[in-house]
């Protein structure tokens, strides 16, 4: 049984039909909102469709919960599926599974599907892994809900007691949480080399010598400033890993719980080692833009007039044309290595290596 | 049961046994092929191998199916199913399973196992999430053949009724199907770039100054096509999400089915993307090698000499030196995004995103 | 029940209470260790746990399997689930699982879970498709086995009879088995050709002319050297194809097994190919990089200044110019088809792709 006729009621009801389930939607409207559904569902009213179903997904908002009240004591005994998502992450003190647990005493709530958009839901039996996160007091319901699942071509994750409901709820609305803090750090990092090497590189040319340098900062000044911010990012992704080694070993023991901080650090870890290899990256592509600009073309012609005009045949320094051949060939080998270590962090390559295999890699 | 003797007769065999089935194989000359099948098959007659098993896995070609209907008393009852590919999409009026369902009423049919390959059932076990899409008219074998698939380490997925089963069997055959008009798209549009780009940098100064650039047509002339081509489809991107909320306002209703094309454009989005994508790298890479062309160095000397000549000490223009450092940089920040943008359509990255994380990198 | 109180048997009983099942931990401590497992874990003495188990993990070390003899009598009749690794590759005569059977014959032994990680255990659950590797002579256990898997979220993957076991218990330590013989080849290849370029671009103008050109080894010498192995490599990937097309054709069959030479270069097509592409790509870097070195500069302003003194006012040679013009356009199409081919061998584009189009791509 299906209660609701918004989008998700509408693609839940699709593939549950496709599924080989037998399908009965509640609706205030029914014949108003019939023409929505596939013609395998049969569409009534509330109180008919929930007689009728043994599992009923309760697809509406949890504004009008309450609504279904009047249907208190035909629901009991049933299972509810509680599909719904919130707006605002912990926007209410209580999820909204155990607030439908609370209003229907006599029913077992189950939370799922609230992770798989309608869009998902239509389209996605071929997609592959996508997954269902359930939770339920009560195991018997939660296998039930798992199977349906199963059936429908989700992978059923089990998250345990009711008490995940809040957390399962407040998944769809996370944004991108591990990287909030290696973001802040890098544009930090990056801030404070920037300032150094303008100041370094710019405003002290420019009061010593008069110079104006400033066609620099585009390019030539963000170009000594991200190895910087790369070498401090790839130092931070191994310095957490020496820090909780000294940890275990003062205290001799490995049972003892990190300290807050650390425990966050060593799980950041993975991305802050991406931003480190994205700034590695940048810095390889701007290095390689240095000899199209205008300005070094400029340079160029102004030391070849020069030279000729001086009537000086030949400029060889050698240290300096090997500091550069070794500069780039070492640069080349570090970029060489990080972006394995960048491969081997893809989702389906890591699967595919056991453990000896990513350490050694890493 | 298996009938037949080829390539997919024998993988499927091998597989089942490994699974833990007993395999019974039905052959017309079963002392002849006895030997290439693994020892735990029996190998023997059709008839005999039909009356021994309840689930029969049909592995012969459409053409020679009507020779089974000598069989068709054993078979009443069984499960058949059609594991048969055809040569050409829509080959034949009526799919495989269809006709086989036709010639065996007393049977139930189910469609299935024809998108792995043999070489997948020899050796796939571990590779992961291969998918067996099934389909029949009857729930209950279904749901057999479904666990059949299950514990061999396939992921089987429902299709519904026997009417998906042409659609099944045309899986293996089609072609890239998504990419066809997009590639075309950006080939006509290289294509009118090209022509346009090639008349103003080579063609005009040849016809109004006499001057021979034909050199700029591998390098020059596809760089400054390219983007032009990467700017058009990345527009085409993002048009038809703007044209459908238009046609959503316009008609106040977000339950109207699309015009057609709407939906095939909408559909194509990210293929599109990705190919805009590629150009836009190619730019880069194109872009980089500029200065190594001979061409460059050329004019570099060239434009030294005259100076020298001349005894002009300095050529230094602030205007084209900040152009191109801006342009430069520029271009850097937005294949950097282009990029974000394309791994995040790895589906191994796409499917570890939820909805609002996936929009907001959009 | 789980015997054992190491990280393992902690973590499984963790993920096993979460997945809704009854867990009694066996231990010989039971006071000191309750603290270290979940509170809805009971944890007792050895014998105790054995009795009011029916499927047993034992989560021991090798070396203390012949401590349990003395429970042989409770244990018989049970199922024991053997997850120990070694740690080396066949340190052992029989694997560790045949050992605990030989100990207990009156015991069904499953040989599984030995490929998960104590750390996937405890926070995998969201993580996807991990496999679960399962080995027993009792299909019955087996399939036991496999359900409490799936249950817990893992992908039950069925290796057969008690013989696999040996297999199983080496997969964790396999370190790149598939890469160790391409990286090889494509390091002798490598010294190969780098020592012929060394003598041809360095030595001989020194012998010859007394020409100091040390400076080009780390650049220049390599950069004419990866292209080279990177075309041997790749003609190594399609070779063996047309060597096995052309031993089939010879005998007539293709149910011919390959000799084994031959068997394992088909097998490592794919890491031939990868680092064909590896040796390639850096091609392409070096090259890009080439503008960028002092000892470009350096010549680029002597071949100015010598043309400005001789007052030769250009140096354009067509043939030169067009050389260069059709080598950079004909290298970047290569590395864009080889990068298709790279992107195509990630695991999660691969497993979208079916067999018509991975071949047409090939």
């Amino acid at each position: 049984g299906v209660l609701g006729s918004g989008d998700f009621a509408r693609s839940l009801a699709v593939r549950l039909v496709c599924s080989g389930f037998k399908v009965v939607v509640g609706s205030r409207n029914p014949k108003r909102k019939a023409s929505l559904f596939p013609a395998a569902a049969e569409v009534t009213f509330q109180a008919e469709a929930v007689k009728k179903a043994d599992v009923i997904f309760v697809a509406i908002f949890r504004e009008h919960y309450s609504t279904l009240c009047d249907l208190a004591d035909v629901l009991a005994g049933k299972i509810l599926v509680d599909v719904s998502n919130n707006t605002e992450i912990n926007h209410h003190k209580e999820s909204n599974a155990e607030y439908l647990a609370s209003l229907f005493p006599a029913c077992t709530v189950v939370k799922g599907f609230n992770v798989i958009s309608a869009w998902t839901l239509q389209s996605g039996a071929r997609d592959g892994n996508k997954q269902v996160l359930i939770c339920s007091n009560n195991q018997e319901a939660k296998r039930t809900i798992a199977e349906i699942a199963q059936v429908m071509g989700f992978t059923p994750v089990d998250m345990g007691c009711m008490s995940s409901a809040c957390e399962i709820e407040n998944i769809p609305l996370r944004l991108l949480p591990a990287w909030k803090i290696p973001i802040f750090l890098a544009l930090g990092l990056f801030l404070c080399f920037f300032t150094y090497n303008l100041i370094r590189q710019v405003i002290h040319p420019y009061i010593r010598e008069q110079k104006n340098k400033l066609y620099k900062i585009p390019i030539e000044v963000v170009n000594t400033t991200l190895p910087c911010v790369s070498y401090v990012m790839l130092s931070l992704v191994y310095l957490p890993g020496v820090l909780a080694a000294c940890s275990q070993l003062y205290y001799g023991t490995k049972y003892r719980r990190f300290p807050d901080w650390l425990d966050q650090w060593l799980q950041h870890r993975k991305q802050i080692g991406l931003l480190s290899f994205l700034c590695a990256a940048l810095h390889a592509v701007y290095s390689l833009c240095l000899p199209m600009r205008r300005s070094h073309r400029y340079l160029l012609i102004d030391t070849a007039v020069k030279q000729a005009v001086e009537k000086k045949m030949t400029i060889w320094v050698e240290e300096e044309v090997w500091r550069m051949e070794i500069y780039i060939s070492v640069g080349i080998i570090a970029l060489g290595l990080l972006s394995l270590l960048a491969i081997t962090s893809l989702p389906s390559i890591a699967n595919s290596l056991n453990w000896r295999e990513f350490s050694f890699i890493q």
